[in-house]
This record gives C-alpha cells, sequence and structure tokens, in this order.
C-alpha cells in the first residue's frame, strides 16, 4: 500500500474488505471503462454514460490508485495529461465483473448484448483470458 | 418489481445497473449474511460484526426486498419478526461474492480461512452447487 494508511477495516471478512474498497455506484464503472471500453483518460471517463460528477471521479481515481486498482502515468505528448491503466491486482476484477454483468442480464432489463452475454455465459474461461490478454497488451506511455 | 418503481437508471449497461441495486458498503453483507452465515432476522443481520446501523439496516432491508433480491415471512412463533430469505434471484448473487471472496483473499490481508478458499478455488462449480443446495433446504416459516 503506497500513500497514506488505509482506515481500520469493519472487518476481517473477505467480501467487507472488498466493499470498503469498491462498495460504491461508481468504482466498478471507471473499472469497466478500463477493461471493457478503451477508456483511459479522465475525459473518457467523464464521457461515460453514467454521467459521473468531476468531483467524484477524481475522489474515485484516487481512491483506486491508493488500493492499487489502477496505475497513472504522465501522457509524454501532454504533460498535464494522465494515461490510466489497470494493475494486476485491477484486471484481477474481471471475474467479479463478468459475474455482475450476467447476473444483471439475466435478472434485470439492460443493454447487454445478448450475443456477448451468451458467449460469456458458454465460455467464461476464454472470455476472461481475452480481456487479460487485451489488458496485456496495452502499452504504458 | 413490486411496491414503488424504481428510479430512472443511469445507462443500460448491466454492471451499472447492479450497482445501483447493490453499489454500496452494505447490502451485499445483508445478502452474505444469509447466504453464507445463515443469519435470518434483523436482530441477526444487526449483530454481524460490521457493526451495521439500524436505520442502515432498515433501508437497505426495504431495499433488497424490493428489488426482490431478499423476501420476508412473518415468524409463526412471534408475529412481531420477520424471517428473511434470499429469493431465486437472490441466491443467483452467490457467484459475484464468490469472485469477491477469492479477489480479496487474493490481494488483501482477510481472515479468510485459506482451506475455504483453495477449495473455492479449485472446485467453484461444486461450492457454488452447495451454496444453492443449502439455499433450496431452508424452509420458509
Amino acid at each position: 500500500m503506497r500513500g497514506k494508511a488505509p482506515p481500520k477495516q469493519r472487518s476481517g471478512c473477505p467480501i467487507s474488505i472488498a466493499l470498503e474498497i469498491f462498495g460504491d455506484s461508481w468504482s466498478l464503472l471507471v473499472v469497466r471503462d478500463l477493461m471493457f471500453k478503451q477508456r483511459r483518460t479522465f475525459n473518457e471517463f467523464l464521457s461515460a454514460e453514467e454521467n459521473i460528477a468531476t468531483n467524484i471521479l477524481s475522489e474515485r481515481l484516487a481512491r483506486l490508485e491508493s488500493n492499487e486498482i489502477i496505475e497513472k502515468h504522465q501522457d509524454p505528448n501532454d504533460a498535464r495529461r494522465y494515461i490510466y491503466r489497470l494493475t494486476e491486482k485491477g484486471i484481477a476484477l474481471a471475474p467479479v465483473l463478468v459475474e455482475m454483468i450476467l447476473w444483471s442480464a439475466q435478472h434485470e432489463t439492460t443493454a447487454a448484448a445478448p450475443d456477448v452475454v451468451a458467449e460469456m455465459t458458454a465460455h467464461k474461461g476464454r472470455f476472461l483470458l481475452r480481456v487479460r490478454q487485451e489488458w496485456a497488451r496495452i502499452k504504458l506511455p
């Protein structure tokens, strides 16, 4: 853990600890953008259709970074801009997000593409492998 | 959907929709208690080591019920008491919780029992089947 020490945990329960890190409405949307939507910059996250507010986005990016789920690098073409990337710990959240997609697609009315959901369901391991391979190909600036 | 109409969704993204339902620090702890800890009543949820406040617990139980993740039944032995149970939609969250446990156990310091984590990792399908079988055996009052 870099930076300031994390606050005392509510309990040692792994679910509770995970929720203390990303148990809010927004953090996993940033992870989603990095994992599935090729968004990498503050303005790209801001452009997501859920309309996250700039102050919430700033706070969530800082929290995700302090929890080592994302890392940021200065854009070599624009020193005022950062490019974000999932860490190994961040890409390891892929199975959590995939299970959320499958649950939501089955139990709620969503815009998930049925063919993608069917592919995820039938070949979950292959889908996760491809997500990780695409992540590994992302070049750091 | 019973009760009042849900608020307008931020987007059709299945992850966003799931987060609007349980994207907070507490809702999935109640699901955890029902799924893995045989807690079934308000006071049992209140006794969880994370020390949830009564007003937050009341609000989350109502929200989980309106989203049809849990259902409640009057206790035949005590008319003032309700007994809660996961619905089919609620027990279907087991893969999400299991992936959160595995991620947390691998990337954070938790109190998760290493043998249980190893069993979950090696035989995830069997573990999930057993969780569902135990849920199916719970008798409604």
